[in-house]
């Protein structure tokens, strides 16, 4: 049974409580702290992008069709579908010689709510390239490219693209490809099933590469920089990864995934860290984070951009506070 | 703890899991079934509207200023924003002699997916007539209009409007007005916490009038009846609370409320039901009460607009199918 990790107020009460297992380790494998089982099965979503990004550098796609250190920040992205976002997808796009229609993914509105909106003001559309995936999707069909095989089909997992992206993923977890159970994410990529353990000491090697061949250090370290220098392109305006890393000492990167997923490298301390809310809520997995970023010494918890997911209040639609989100004790006294 | 009530899979393994209580009652308070911890504290948040509209029948505001059965159902409604219910409520404010800024409600976007989208295509805003719960503020003008007293503050805890309305939530769970502890809304009205076993009994009641004072057995029939008779004006296109009333009887009455609850009236079967998800998920509340109405026999499981809630397929971007939701054996097992 997972501890509480958070729970939601209104007036003097807890209105609702999130459960959820959280794994820090460092770069060898050792649990430095756990909380619930973190050896359950849990698919990491977008928060491994940086996993499936490994093969773009290490297939020397990258090299090869002169991919930008902000591009591969959006390899690894979930993006708010913010012109910054779009335009340069579609460029990149453009130079491998792809359109839109390649795109596996589906189409869906901005995150950003003020693209979403500007959108619909002007009777437009969202395409392929608006998915919070595509520059992951990108990435793809630029390995596709660099081997000179059909981008058709790049999403499904006999492809050799996401046998190169799966055999990445399960070498950084020290796992089998054979035994991470496969699932289909919200953008038709296939999306692999392993323990928070594993997921936090893979984390960790992308801040500490010591263990890595020299090759795979070298993108790992190459992926990781493009990571903390374009927070904004990994994410997008006002979200919680963008947020997050702004208040960290500027080393420290993180990453959503869906369905209450967290990463964190944390390259000072040589750690990793992987959570996962039980029910999937992503309000929860953003407190979580925010409050252990200052628990683990990377973040001042009084920092407006660490409180305001660490402990914000609850509004109602006109704006006043009448509750508030936050860590419960347990996320400090479990702490081994 | 509570139990497992719904979990969504993706691949062949569960991605996230809900947790829960039911409670089942009929009018004397004897619980039929239950799951969880019924006697604890919870918002029913806007699941209990159909109580905090009583006065506006039993106080004389509704016979005096000639409410509509229609508008009776708004006054009921988390309502969707929709020009059906935007109209209505328009006209209704006009009748009592309000206006937008009276409504206490702040303004948001309508939920109704493509009524949002209109307005912003149209470069419109929205204001607090858009406000789902702005039905059930009209309810309370118009009280306060009747009682001849001023609006001003109308949803404030200590105001004439506010006490009626309490008073009645109390009266019809068998607790005294003192002991629901108080939060503010969504909306900014108050809210009153009460355990699930006795919003479960006071649902009962307005299906099973037979305990009722004469007066508040006509007040909860006539509310009832408005309820049943205009599902859509009581949410909205697409929505479940629409879908599931559409699916029974047609005597079965159901509403939902924000953070997990739901909350339906078996008139036939002279049951009330109340749950909340704990951590406060909408759509585990939705998929929950479809399966409850079926197992009390009320709807079929087959039939396309239950299935739609009680076991949906979770689909990716582009349409495929990755998963399902669905409730878990807790929910057969447990009745007891």
């Amino acid at each position: 049974m997972n501890p509480v990790l958070v729970e939601v107020t209104r007036g003097n009460l807890v209105e609702s409580r999130h459960r959820g297992a959280i794994a820090v380790c460092d770069a060898s494998g050792n649990l430095v702290a756990q909380w619930g089982d973190v050896e359950a099965a849990v698919f990491p979503r977008s928060a491994f992008k940086s996993l499936q990004a490994l093969p773009l550098i290490e297939s020397g796609a990258a090299d090869a069709f002169q991919v930008t250190q902000e591009e591969l920040a959006l390899a690894c992205a979930s993006h708010s579908g913010e012109p910054m976002h779009v335009e340069r997808v579609t460029s990149w796009l453009e130079r491998i010689g792809c359109v839109e229609p390649n795109l596996a993914c589906g189409p869906h509105l901005p995150i950003n709510e003020p693209a979403a909106h500007a959108m619909l003001r002007a009777g437009e559309r969202p395409c392929r390239v608006h998915n919070n995936c595509s520059g992951k999707h990108t990435g793809f069909l630029t390995i596709a490219r660099h081997l000179g095989i059909a981008v058709e089909g790049y999403e499904r997992p006999d492809h050799p693209v996401q046998i190169l992206v799966r055999d990445a993923i399960a070498s950084l977890c020290d796992l089998k490809p054979g035994e991470m159970p496969i699932g289909i994410d919200g953008c038709a990529a296939p999306n692999y099933a392993l323990p928070l353990s594993r997921l936090a000491r893979a984390m960790a090697r992308l801040g500490d590469t010591a263990s890595l061949s020299p090759d795979r250090a070298k993108a790992a370290q190459r992926l990781a920089a493009a990571w903390r220098a374009h927070p904004l392109l990994v994410s997008g305006t006002g979200r919680a990864c963008a947020d997050l890393m702004a208040a960290t000492t500027g080393r420290t990167i993180v990453k959503t995934g869906a369905e209450g997923v967290f990463t964190a490298v944390l390259p000072d301390q040589g750690l990793g860290i992987a959570l996962k809310i039980d029910d999937g809520a992503t309000r929860a997995a953003e407190t979580v984070m925010a409050k252990l970023l200052a628990l683990f010494g990377v973040a001042d918890d009084a920092a407006p951009s660490i409180a305001k997911h660490a402990h914000p209040p609850v509004r109602n639609w006109r704006g006043d506070i009448v509750g508030e989100r936050r860590t419960t004790e347990a996320l400090v006294l479990l702490a081994n």
